[in-house]
């Protein structure tokens, strides 16, 4: 299967040796665990494993070292999660080391959701839904005009990014997939209220009702920035698979209440 | 000299073999000569050879070279300047040809004027002037706000960057010499007004009144954004040279009148 070389090309650019990516190490380039690479990994995981019995085998050590490197990004004594920590699970010095990405934080929450339920393991799906759910949903949340922010800072001083308080599309789709995950999987009813929060800002705010698709760059204030629906990082992703996970979540809620 | 070895070796990283740097070319990647290349080539030629006639002559070939470069930027029969064309100096499709940065066509409009006026080439001056200082400035300038664009598309279309509608120190204060050098060296009444619009916008939107310095980064409608005054591209170096430089320059225009 060419998807599963694939895989073994990704799995060796990760763990044994990325220079095959053609960014040399440079002097003083510290190497870091950064949130992407072990969530994108356990999603490759789940892609490559969903009702495979032999291939799921095949990926487990894969995906638990997966949901270890992810769960290095809580921090602080549990008070936040990190989008960059050190390869050992530690803090890093400067900007970097305080970066916080609530909409990536809130997506490696339902992949660990997804792991813990397959699994059946409990103690995971606490960490998911305190830690990668609630936690970055509260701080994540901009009091002031709504929305989620792209970037923050964990000790509160102003990002680096120029685009850090936009509100973009995908955070805010992962956000409805994250918190309808966590509330079908521990019926907590505030997990619920968040949902309807973020589904009230979202609708209100991304979708196009002249042109159709959702507008995927606002303003802080929740103005359309960049009015194009397809770009370089916008693609047929965040919002059909969104679409389509929020309405199998709900209709299996709606199913078990009968 | 240090800096001369320093150089050379840039000169080899620019015009024969770009490998050194770590950025291997992938397939599909287009060679293009973007902007700030040549740009920044010429105003380091400059820098070395101020005031060192030696110098100036082992560095001629290079910065007549840089200026060919830079040239290559003028587009769509003269009217636009484009941040990346082709290695051969036309168009690029797509997003990436359409880019326009009009800070950047700006700064290297000074260092034009700076070489026309080293060598009294009338026929650069007047390229400088036209197509380097009046257009960007036109077609940069935000008429319902205010301020320079980070970056625009030719077209008309959004640019893909984020950030693109910011409000950015380093393009007025670029702007700020370009205009001032530009009316120092021609006299045209118009681009002693611009500098003057410019100078009202800069000096009423950037510096912090209750902490010193400038602010970098503004919104489209000239709030701050981000409310640090150094960080990883805000140095101690746009500010300085565009005060130190335009202070010359009116010193001297001051002393011409007398």
């Amino acid at each position: 299967l060419e998807a599963e070389q694939m895989m073994e090309q990704l799995i060796h650019w990760v763990r044994v040796d990325g220079s095959g990516l053609g960014r040399p190490q440079l002097p003083g380039d510290v190497p870091t665990n950064s949130m992407a690479v072990p969530m994108m990994l356990l999603c490759l995981v789940q892609q490559l494993s969903e009702d495979r019995r032999g291939v799921e085998q095949k990926y487990a050590e894969l995906g638990s070292w997966c949901v270890q490197q992810i769960l290095q990004h809580v921090q602080r004594d549990g008070a936040a999660i990190l989008e960059n920590v050190s390869a050992d699970g530690s803090e890093l010095p400067g900007c970097l080391g305080r970066l916080q990405n609530p909409g990536h934080a809130l997506e490696a929450g339902w992949f660990l959701l997804q792991y813990a339920a397959e699994r059946g393991d409990e103690q995971i799906q606490t960490t998911a839904i305190q830690k990668f759910v609630e936690l970055p949903y509260e701080s994540g949340w901009d009091k002031a005009h709504g929305g989620l922010f792209y970037f923050l800072d964990v000790d509160g001083h102003c990002p680096t990014q120029l685009e850090w308080s936009m509100k973009l599309w995908w955070p805010h789709s992962e956000a409805l997939i994250a918190l309808l995950m966590a509330y079908s999987q521990s019926r907590k009813a505030e997990l619920l209220q968040s949902f309807f929060q973020v589904y009230e800002y979202t609708f209100s705010h991304f979708p196009d009702p002249a042109g159709g698709e959702w507008f995927g760059y606002l303003t802080q204030e929740g103005k359309v920035a960049l009015d194009f629906k397809g770009g370089p990082f916008k693609g047929f992703f965040h919002v059909p698979r969104c679409l389509y996970m929020c309405e199998r979540i709900l209709d299996d809620l709606l199913a078990s209440k009968e």
